[in-house]
Order: structure tokens, then C-alpha cells, then sequence
């Protein structure tokens, strides 16, 4: 089945870097690495390299697997913005659900993404990129006033999500309990006396359930990400309690390597839906196997798409091109083993690509 | 090879619904999840869903992919009975180890079940059930006379044996060793008055060992269930210490997403066995990966076949099926491979299918 | 593409086994369990038995699938020897790191092994044998010269990489870091005083940290082995304080079922590798899969080989076989889909079978 006419939703990524990027530039948004590749060796060397080789160069009229200097070389040639139309244009997702908490000032806005994607956007907002801005106004306003502030500003734009990063700051197996206004008057002080990012759970609890009150579709970060993780302490079942404690949708992203546990989570917990975005540009020629495995258990009415794609149009590109091809391939195999007539094929693809997400989120595609 | 005519054991399933059911009571059995589905969703929407239009809907009599309307109308016109009696034929199950220790009043008893499915059925005795019907009896009998108490019942019943559900009430991180007769009355006052359920882990632990205590093979639900579990909590890896204290056959239900660590523990441990049902039926399609997977390591003599079927005989059918298609296609990719050849083909299969449990629990099929 | 051209590096295996070998003993080295089998069955009924009778055979003169009664006659005609000749140069390994650390009186010796094998050797330490083996010389000495005492060892036996079995003999969820002088000292006494093997955490962390001052390569048992570990205690990302804390290269062994768990690591971390050793030989018909997933996220110059034979010449032979053959299988299926050219797979191929060791290591296969 052809999946052209598909609604795409990219339910979770960033904005395109701004500038022309020089190779150890390239390569470094090109991993989830925060260091240089290893000695002898180049971050071209991994299954994203490969991707981006075989299926990002012909879109900038190369041939495919063309070597890593040749590519960065006609890159530089076009330009950064003829190359972000060519491979926006090659990527077809009609909605971007953009998280500008991270690296804004690197990153197109959202008007800008829309201009050179031909996309329509909304944005998601991140519960501590708020919270760190708030700092300055004391911690009798960020316990009192944090609801307020996150409310007016998603209001101001028009935000459709939040997204937590408890998993990167602390870990998922943080107390469920919505922490009380004493202890967050006092995490509060103690974090403006010491500065820094916000790393106290209290803090970080108590801006998640100030999201929870508003209602919106609450994201989390889950599993796979840089080396600020602690993998171990991503496992989504880690945060059962609290799944059990709201009713908001949950909306799990990433979760290599525990896409089972997430599919287990949203086969029995209505508000529960996950992602396997960034795993799938991430694990490049396997990404079949990684999006096979994450619709093992779940139901397909809680499988969503998105690319995380952060700085490089190469992973818009990837994450929508991998994903529709991995799940076309999933489902033709479930086709030819008799489990699904065509109609089931083009039903749940069009769910996973884009109707979920209109669901969940309330979007109007056409608003 | 044709597996036709295997003897096909289900090592752990329970009986049948025994009335009519509207769509939204057939959707409840027809999932794991304990609330109705998400908003503009129905539990169809899954991989257990599409697995009973396709594979259960010609067996009465229906196109393959009917729609669910289409499929509970044919159901009703058919009457319950007619409809198990087809399902459970199709199933080709020969013997059932039945679980009758939940929501017994609803379903057939075993003798119904013989009559209805054409098939033997013995009985394993669910510990909790025990221990939480000889309330009655007051803490000093719980702590001295339980193990009595559990014998004579699985005389009665003759058991072939036991389960524990350690999983769904704590956890299988428990304390391994035998709890003291003073920790035991203590625990067991202290239920007694609050009543309810048992979730204490003490009183949990006591009825495992008076279990262990008489020597039968001892079945603990593992990994994937319904919402009152914690997953990560479910790791069979959680319970090795357990396992090197006792010698008695240990056998690991379900297992889902923890099969590999499950297949470890049959590998290196001699008395332990494991299956992945229930995650059969309700991974559908995907079965075969998972059916793959639990094979990995796992000697070929530890890996049992169950359905774990509860209510709709759908799943006992889809059980069976879609076991012995996800095994025949695993062997017969290692066969094209070059690493067995058709009698290790038909040995394993045997084995697993049915050989298994006929050794572990010391069946006389034709007994 | 053909790999027999290929320079393959075991990185980590262990000696062949001295004598002549019964069932019982050949049966008790085809299995990671430290147990007769169950009853009623056999070592052989696993997934490496099947694939010793499928590979093994023909090299010994017998056809493929053999039974292990008439393949065992065969060997014991041909001789140990012999048979180690044959299985052996079929394995087509150039060069063996080895751990002669553990049973090291019933295993030949790097000399007999570069003879019997026609390869070239080079030793692996492992920490704890000599932190044994140092005991005689008293706690002060533990405490201040098993620097000096390891460097003397490995110098002596020019290894080119150290091993840790803290996964063993504590788990990976050990203290990161180094710890003090008056702690070593205690804990020595203690130690000294109770006699047996180390276990305790602080010796294992000091052995560890002497260790890293060498500034050689790290190996660490990581997941699948003998019932001696207890498995969830072993996911390398419990250890991911310790992998921060320091910047020798880190090379997980074995690591199923946490291989994806190990390739998050390799793709973050520069100094981090890891292989899927003894689960390809002991996963036998599915090694295909376990290897793939172990490519799935991690760049390839970070993935190596090793047979982690121990004793028996056809672990050695499998380890080598199934990999190459799963590799193989991997990459063609990308080159299939894509993803991958021909000099692609080549290269890859050539990293991960032996270049990636010559880098990490150092060596110098003309040396």
C-alpha cells in the first residue's frame, strides 16, 4: 500500500539548526554522543551514518552511499537552506509538534520551520525549560505561581503538549506523590542558592503536576538519549504509580530499549501512548525490527510517530522515510501471514502515521 | 512437518465464561486491560483483536477480517456453547492444566470443560485461593495447619499443581527465605483484621514454601498481565535466589518482555521451565518473534506450550494456533539454515508441544 | 562478500581442555549450567547441542546432525587432539586474547594453544586470579602493592587487556568509586581472615581501580553465564558512573540479554565496546537475531568478536562460524534494503571481525 497520502504527525521533534556546519559540527548532531568520535574513527561510522549515506545523498543529487566527505562537500555546496527544503520536501510530514525548550536561540522558530518546511507546527512545552526561567521570580512564586505561569504560557503558544525530562534529571523511579507546598519552598530555595539546571526531584515533581492540572497530553522522555541519562533508571514501568495516579495522556517517547515495556504500558492503561522516535533514524538499517517490536503488544490506536529529530533536516528525513518503511514492511508481513486484510494495513497506517496523533492532541489539520 | 498429530498439553489456562456476552463484556476478555478502551478506541484495535477476525472468524463460518459487528452478531447467533465447542475444536488441544482458582463461579468447571472441549483436564491449585478461603480458620491455623489445609485440597482436586501469584501481590523481588512461624502469626493477625486480599509478603511467602513442601511442579505468573502488576517488578531474574534454594520443578508463566531472562534461568538451572503464553494470543501477528525469541537459549526440554486462555474460547484457539505456527516457522528457518534436520524438527516440536509437560508433572495421557 | 580472507581476533576466549573427555565432562562443557542436566534429558537437548551435531560433525567425518552418542565415538576415535586440529583451523581465528585466569591446570597453555591452533596469542589478566594468588603476601601488601604486583604480571605475560568478574562475584551495580586506603585494608584483613574467594565489593573495586591505572583495556563479564551470577544484577548500565569515571577502553563481554543495552553504551561513550560472545555459540540457530540487535545501535567500530570458548574446540569453531555467518546474514540484508553498498559490508565487516581489536588493543598481527 502506498502510504504518499498519508497525514504524517511528527508528534515530537525540534527546530532545524540555523547556520552551515562544518564536518566535526555535522558529526556531532549526527549521534547522541556529546564527545568526539573515538579515536580512528568518525560518527559517520554507525547505523545513522549509513542512513544518512544511502538515503539522504540522493536527495542532494548524489549517489547513494556516498562517502562522508563528499556529502559534507555538496551539503556546503547548496547551502543550508536548499538542503533543509530538499529534505524537508523529501520527508512529507505535514505537522511538526515542536519542543522549543532546548538550544532555542540555535534552532529556526516555529514560523521559520513552517516557511521552509511547508508544514503547519505547534509547539510542545517543556515543563523545566519553564521552571528555569521562573527562577528569577523566587521560590514563593515557583511553588504559588508555577501553575499560572505554565498555564499563561502555553496559552501564549498555543501549545498542544508538555514534555518532562524527570528521565534525564533525575530518573523514572521518582515518588509518584504530588510533592507539598513546604517541600517545594524548600527545594526551591535551595536550588536558587545553588543555581545550576534544576536537578531536585521535589522541583521536578512539583512542575509535573503542575502539568497535569492543565490537562494536556503530558510527554516524557524515555530510554535512548545522550549520556546525561542513566539508562537503567529509564525503564517506563518505573513510573507505574504515577501512570495509576492520572488520567492526563501520557505520551511515552523514545523508549529504546524498553519499546516492550512502553507497549505493555498502553495496552493496559487507556491514557498510556509511546514512540519509538529517534530509535528509528538512530538504528538506521534495523529500525524494521525496533518498530516491529514496539507493535507486538500495543494496541494500534496508541503507537504514534515521531522523528526527535534535533539540528539536522537529515533526521526529519530518516525518522519519516525509516518509520513508513518499517511499518509498511511490519504490516505487509502481517498481511502475507494472513493476519490483516489490506483495508486493516491502510487503516492502522494511517492511525500510527498521523490519526493518533490528531486524536490525542485534538489538532485540526486542516486549523 | 505437520504437527497435527501432536499431543498438545496447555500447562496453564482456565475455563470458559459461561454465559452469553454483550460487545463490551466480550472486548474486557478480550484484552488485559481492567478499563474499557481509550475514547474513540476499541479493544479490538489491538494485536489480539485483529488476531480473532482473522483466525477465529472462519471457524464459524465467517470471512477471514470480518468486522467486529459482524463477528459478535455471528457469535450470538451461534449461542456460547456452539461457539467453544467449535473454537476448542479447532484448537486441537488434547490435555488442559487448569487454573481454577479465579473468578471460578464464572467459569466452566473442569468437568464442563472435558464435555465441551473433548479434552482431559487436570487441576493445578492456586496458593493464594487457598490461603484466602481458610481465612475462616484464624492465624494459628494459617500458620500451622495451612500446609494440611493445601495438601488435602490438592489431594482432592488431585492437583498436578500449584500456582503462585507472588507477582501480582509483591513482587518477585521477595525476601527467599521461609518465613518464621512468629513473623507468620503476626502477619497473618494483622490480615485477618483489615481483611481484604492477600498482599502481605510474609503471609505470600509462607504459602510458597508449604507449596514447596509438597513437591509439586510450583507455576509463578511472570512478567506481561493485567494492570495490577508492576512489570519491572516481574523479572524471574529477581527470584534466582529463590530458585537455588528449592529443587522442586519451577515453572515461569508468560515471562513477556522477560522470556530471554527467563530462557537464562531454564538454561542454568535444572528444575526450571518457562512458556510465553498469554503473550502468544495477544501479540497476534508478532507472535512468531516472541515464540523465537523464548527458544534462544532455553534448552528445548524447558519450554512448555500454554494458552493461559481465561473466558473467550477464542483464545485457547489462538493460543494453539498461533503457538504452533510461530514454532513451525522457527524450526523450519533453523532447518533451512542447516542447523537441524526434520527429526530434530518433529522431536523438538513434540516436546515442546506436549512431551514437556507429560514429563514435568508426571501426566498419564491416557490415564 | 566472502569473510575467509577476513583477519579475525577472538578478544576474548579461553584455553582448550588438556584430556580426553566422557560424556559426562563433554556434556558439563556444552553447557553454561553447573549441573547434571533435568532428568529425563540431556546437554545436548539445547540450542548448542543442536548446533555441534549440525556444524561440528562434518569436520569430524560425520554427516550433519549426528547423534551426540555416535558424534562422541567419533571424537574419542580421532582423538583430542585431532580434533582440536580440525576444529580449529575450520574456525579460520588468527589470533586468540586469552584468559588463562580460571582453571588454568586443566587448559593448555598460549604456547600449545599457538601450536595446536596455528595462531598467535596474546594473554588477557584477570584481576581477581592474582588479587588472589597475592593474598600470601598480607593486607599491607593488598593494600599498597597490588599496583606494583599487577603491573610486574602483566608485564610478564606482555598482556595486552585486563578482565574483571566483578559482574560475578558482586554484580555491576558496584560502588564507582576508588576506594580508600583504610577501607582496602580492612576489608584484606577480613578477607585474609575468612579465607575463600574475594567477593567483597571493596577489593573488587580496588583490584578494579589498579586495574585502570595500567591504562590497558578493561574487559568485564557482562549478563549470560554460569548460574554463579545473579542476572539482573548484571545490565552494564548499572555501571554507568564508573564508565563516566574513567577513560580506559571498556570492553563488555558476553552481554545477552543486555546486548542493546551494551550498544547504547558503545554509541555514547568513546571509550566503550562490547561483543555478544558465548550467546552466538549458545544460541546456536538464533544467533543471526542476537547479533543483529547488537548492530543495531551501536557504530560498528565499537562492536567486536569473540567465541568466549572455553575447553571445548568446538566452541571455538561455532563462535567463529555462527558469527560470521550471522554477520554476514545481517549485512546482506541491509545491503538488500539499501542501507549498505558492497564496500560497505566489507569494511564493516572487517572492523568488527578483527580491525576494531588491532585498534583497541594495539596489536600487531605480524608481531
Amino acid at each position: 500500500m502506498s502510504t504518499d497520502s498519508l497525514v504524517m504527525v511528527d508528534h515530537h521533534c525540534h527546530g532545524l539548526i540555523r547556520t552551515d556546519l562544518g564536518r566535526e559540527e555535522f558529526e556531532q548532531l549526527a549521534t547522541e554522543a556529546t564527545t568526539p568520535p573515538a579515536p580512528g574513527t568518525s560518527h559517520f561510522d554507525s547505523p545513522v551514518g549509513l542512513a544518512i549515506r544511502a538515503h539522504c545523498a540522493p536527495v542532494l543529487g548524489l549517489p547513494p552511499h556516498a562517502a562522508p566527505g563528499g556529502y559534507l562537500a555538496r551539503r556546503n555546496e547548496l547551502g543550508c537552506a536548499e538542503v533543509a527544503r530538499r529534505l524537508l520536501a523529501a520527508a512529507g510530514i505535514d505537522t511538526f509538534l515542536l519542543d522549543c525548550g532546548f538550544r532555542a536561540a540555535d534552532l529556526l522558530t516555529p514560523a521559520e520551520m513552517e516557511r521552509i518546511g511547508d508544514v503547519s507546527t505547534r509547539e510542545i512545552t517543556r515543563l523545566e525549560a519553564v521552571l528555569e526561567s521562573t527562577a528569577w521570580e523566587g521560590a514563593a512564586h515557583l511553588a504559588d505561581g508555577f501553575g499560572a505561569t505554565l498555564a499563561a504560557e502555553c496559552a501564549e503558544s498555543r501549545s498542544v503538549g508538555l514534555k518532562s525530562i524527570i528521565a534525564y534529571r533525575h530518573g523514572l523511579d521518582f515518588d509518584p506523590a504530588r510533592p507539598g507546598r513546604r517541600e517545594v519552598l524548600a527545594a526551591a530555595d535551595a536550588w536558587l542558592r545553588a543555581g545550576g539546571r534544576v536537578e531536585d526531584p521535589v522541583l521536578l515533581r512539583h512542575a509535573l503536576w503542575c502539568g497535569v492540572d492543565l490537562g494536556l497530553p503530558l510527554q516524557f522522555h524515555v530510554g535512548y538519549g545522550d549520556p546525561d541519562i542513566v539508562l537503567y533508571r529509564n525503564d517506563p514501568t518505573l513510573m507505574t504509580e504515577f501512570i495509576r495516579a492520572v488520567s492526563v495522556p501520557i505520551m511515552l517517547l523514545h523508549c529504546y530499549p524498553y519499546h516492550r515495556e512502553a507497549g505493555y504500558l498502553a495496552a493496559v492503561y487507556p491514557h498510556v501512548h509511546f514512540d519509538v522516535g529517534l530509535a528509528v533514524s538512530f538504528t538506521g538499517p534495523s529500525a524494521e525490527r525496533v518498530i516491529a517490536e514496539s507493535m507486538e503488544l500495543a494496541p494500534y490506536t496508541k503507537v504514534l510517530f515521531s522523528s526527535d529529530a534535533f539540528g539536522l533536516p537529515e533526521l526529519y528525513l530518516l525518522g519519516s522515510l525509516l518509520f513508513r518503511r518499517g511499518l509498511a514492511a511490519t504490516l505487509a508481513r502481517w498481511q502475507d501471514d494472513g493476519h490483516v486484510d489490506a483495508a486493516d494495513v491502510a487503516r492502522i497506517t494511517s492511525l500510527v502515521c498521523g490519526g493518533n496523533a490528531l486524536r490525542v492532541y485534538g489538532l485540526d489539520v486542516h486549523g
